[in-house]
């Protein structure tokens, strides 16, 4: 399977997918890092593991469709089967969309249907509460609003800043990212209506997360 | 502290709670147990562990808020501290939000925002999470709203039906429910706007929650 990432600046989600590969942990190749701003530290990140890096800088094209266009052909020269948005910050339109139907992953920092959307670690801070997470989702129409493949919860404490529990989540991010793009690589997601299927895992229901104060 | 449970069912975290004041995990003690519908397993819980029972079949009065204001009087006879919703199964109105301002607990079965009102477990199934949960909180005057105090996170399985994953949830809800209050009882909660603090809990950052599949 041959990957292709789109991504805007640091990366470490591109990193961690690039690292899952190395270690074929991920059965798969990336096969094209894409950014669309120039300098960031996602470009080192792809050029540091020899895969090809391209520059489309939005602002060249004269509408997102034309900038859509683009991305979809480079996507289709490097033969890409499955599209990972890592800290892409441009929203996709139907071009895309279309031609890689079912077939774009993105990660969000929240349990999701919670705090879609800008600034979601915020959000989950101004609620108050207590369990935050990350999702890894197929990517369509609406804004995260896709089927969900992976969620990971982690407790919020009380001394949190939006930097500190973003920080937790990243971890999370980097331990789900991969293995859900492992499991697609294994053909082993389904996906069934809002529901995804994963076949052959094995049910671990005893497994729970509290807040930090339940039990001390 | 004295405890008032408002319940209109079965009553399992009636039970928990009186287990918990019970065992003294709990500091505290029910006071009065009030149920709105006739003959319910709630009421025999609240006989069986020799606690006030009383009925107030909600039908008998000609408004909500003459139900309310019966309820309140109830309340205040048995010098109720705290007010606990256990499964009961009427809205509260404004007359007994505001006698019992931000001294009543609500447990709802999922990770709130998420999934608010009925049939919260349907709609999580509904909605494909990966990881669902349950929410204790400060109740006010919208549906599943207030300040969460304590949540708790479970996987979902995909062979999951409303009745496995509310069974799943309703485990950590009697962990959940008895822990808020004896925090409650222990002066250890403190409301600050939407954000709720729990002062002496030991941070326990690294605990974490994964949909089943991430490790298998």
């Amino acid at each position: 399977m041959r990957i292709g990432i789109l991504a805007s600046g640091t990366g470490s989600n591109l990193q961690a997918i690039l690292d899952g590969c190395a270690s074929r942990s991920i059965p798969a190749e990336v096969a094209v890092v894409i950014c669309n701003i120039p300098g960031v530290k996602a470009l080192q990140r792809a050029e540091s593991a020899r895969v090809p890096a391209v520059l489309l800088p939005h602002q060249k094209f004269p509408n997102r469709e034309e900038f859509d266009r683009e991305l979809v052909l480079t996507l289709q020269e490097h033969r890409v089967d499955l599209v990972c948005l890592a800290g892409f910050m441009r929203l996709l339109g139907p071009v895309l969309l279309r031609a890689f139907h079912n077939r774009i992953l993105n990660i969000h920092p929240s349990l999701l249907p919670a705090f879609p959307g800008l600034h979601a670690v915020r959000q989950a801070l101004t609620a108050g509460v207590r369990v935050a997470g990350c999702t890894v989702h197929v990517v369509d129409e609406g804004t995260d609003t896709g089927p969900i493949l992976i969620q990971a919860a982690v407790p919020v404490l009380d001394s949190d800043t939006e930097e500190t529990l973003a920080a937790r989540i990243l971890v999370q991010e980097h331990r789900c990212y991969p293995r859900a793009i492992a499991l697609w690589a294994e053909g082993r997601v389904q996906i069934e209506g809002r529901r995804v299927r994963i076949t052959g895992a094995g049910p671990r229901p005893d497994h729970t997360l509290s807040s930090p104060e339940l039990t001390d």
